[in-house]
């Protein structure tokens, strides 16, 4: 088996294979992850930092700030997202006593986050890997491991790696603060009807010649806002550009006319219900926006893909569904391999 | 005198003016500004905080991000940006006791960083409010207030307000460790100089017809590169991306070919160094790029402004200048005001 595209499958078979396996994939991490889980969230607690940094490229870095919503709020902890370089490339050395630093990497091979993570655990700080890769320099440098069992990831587009960092992230920062996990049980069945549905593959021709959109969200579901953006950057070569809805509002709304589509992702709770003003905008600008999610939001939208109702902490894992399905079929519909995206590997070594 | 465009004005006048002022502004905070800094430094020193957060929107969120870097790397206090949502949205409640709140906000008013700063300072944040308005909510709300003395900013995209923000974080962290402030004295003329060569406008009709565009900059120059495009992004209503040359190199790399311009902002440090493998890989993709900086860095560029050399640290003062000066030159080429941007006002209400 190899991790190039094979020039016998069909253009973004892997990514295709990947996306359905999605279900499957949160099922073993919810019936094999959680023990080694919780003795991980029983260490942290024990710890009882005061502080928690999370470092990430990419679209790890996306699920990463989907933890930090969960940690400031569900915990009451403050949390930030780090700047690896400050410690690599300027050679910075905070003090890290009462700081949990967590990793969130794919392949757990990229040089500047194995770096910055034992530079963070030089300093004090209680260090967790979160990584697809158990065997990896990662895993191998921080104090905790949690394997997110995707099972191999082939295409570079990462696709069932990014919902299982999401679940094992919800679960490990559920546990610390003493949940039972009970919110993300139905998940797999719910991940399964949405690709089943698979609503969002049959607007792609809508989008076969768009060259900019953009996708907005709040909270919760900003994450899923950011990741879409980048599936559909990284397949497709378009410009897809990701704003919260409160940053819009300063300055990118300006961008947005009749010619520029816009996918908003409506959570279910209290980020959707944010979002409220900023479709009252888009609608104002004539803007044609496609809504994911809560629907019923924005009547007036000029295409829908309704989402199951979850509790809002694990709406990301499944908005992101949909616009997974969405890129590959406009990657595909343009004529390029998703499997194979243009200057990209799958394990990307930034120092 | 009023905050709109007057109708009689030139399209751009009053961003034009706030552009070339700037030297004289930063030169007024170096004048005026330093002891009331410099007695919020040593209200904060004494507080011996352990952990920062920086709030803000849109331009501020920009120099915020600059903070970050500078508390990081010269005072090795763990740093992050807050997601005010947490706080207003969703109704956390963070223990902030030992934490640092620092809301930079040109105008003070809008009413989700007014409230998260109030809740940060209930929650036991010592709370700092950076604004160019004294007499704002968020100036009353926090504990201490540092005003930018940038005068009235009348243009709805914000210029000198920037730099004398960014300008103001650097005399107040560098007092909070301890420094005399010496690295920025030679600002003003620096500006002033950059600001007459005006090599970047001359670039202007190059971009004309462009509808994409990629900003990519490492380490302190990443806020600049974020600030361009959003400059871009609200004047000339065209996609421009920002990317820190980590991230491009995990995904949005594969957006670049021959007709995707690049502006690669090269600073004088260790960020610039780091950036050169990321500029590798542009040049090899046959990237159109513009290198704002250290020009020597790509003698292959399609086209450079070089800067002053300086204190890396202060660098991003000077790297904004003539990329205001092409925003303004492309908006005005595009026959729009970017004194009026479609869509905005000056004061932004997100909740």
């Amino acid at each position: 088996m190899t991790a190039t595209a094979d020039t016998e499958r069909p253009p973004g078979a892997l990514m295709a294979a990947e996306i359905a396996e999605q279900p499957r994939a949160l099922q073993r991490l919810l019936d094999d992850g959680l023990p080694a889980l919780r003795e991980v969230a029983a260490q942290i607690a024990r710890r009882r930092p005061r502080f928690a940094l999370l470092a990430a490229r990419g679209t790890s870095d996306h699920a990463a700030l989907y933890a930090k919503y969960l940690i400031e709020i569900g915990l009451g902890l403050p949390a930030g997202l780090a700047s690896p370089s400050t410690l690599t490339t300027y050679g910075g050395r905070p003090d890290y006593g009462d700081v949990l630093w967590i990793t969130v990497s794919q392949s757990g091979g990229s040089p500047d986050l194995v770096d910055s993570t034992a530079v963070a655990r030089s300093r004090g700080a209680l260090t967790v890997a979160v990584t697809n890769a158990a065997d990896s320099p990662l895993a191998a440098t921080a104090d905790l491991h949690l394997d997110v069992l995707a099972g191999p990831e082939l295409a570079v587009a990462a696709t069932k790696s990014y919902t299982s960092e999401l679940l094992a992230l919800f679960l490990l920062i559920d546990a610390w603060g003493g949940g039972d996990g009970s919110p993300a049980r139905a998940l797999p069945e719910c991940a399964q009807q949405v690709l089943e549905d698979g609503v969002a593959r049959d607007l792609a021709p809508r989008y076969r010649f768009v060259e900019r959109l953009l996708v907005t969200a709040r909270g919760y579901a900003y994450a899923s806002a950011r990741e879409a953006a980048l599936k559909m950057m990284e397949t497709s070569y378009l410009s897809a550009h990701a704003f919260s809805g409160a940053d819009l509002m300063h300055g990118p709304l300006a961008m947005i006319d009749e010619d520029r589509p816009v996918i908003a992702i409506v959570g279910p709770g209290e980020g959707g219900a944010a979002l409220a003003p900023v479709l009252d905008h888009l609608h104002q600008r004539r803007a044609d926006v496609l809504v994911v999610g809560d629907a019923p939001a924005a009547p007036w939208a000029a295409a829908a893909v309704p989402l199951p109702a979850t509790d809002e902490r694990i709406g990301p894992v499944l908005h992101i569904l949909p616009l997974q399905q969405l890129a590959h079929a406009m990657a595909v519909a343009r004529g390029y391999d998703p499997d194979a995206p243009r200057g990209l590997r799958k394990v990307t070594e930034t120092r």
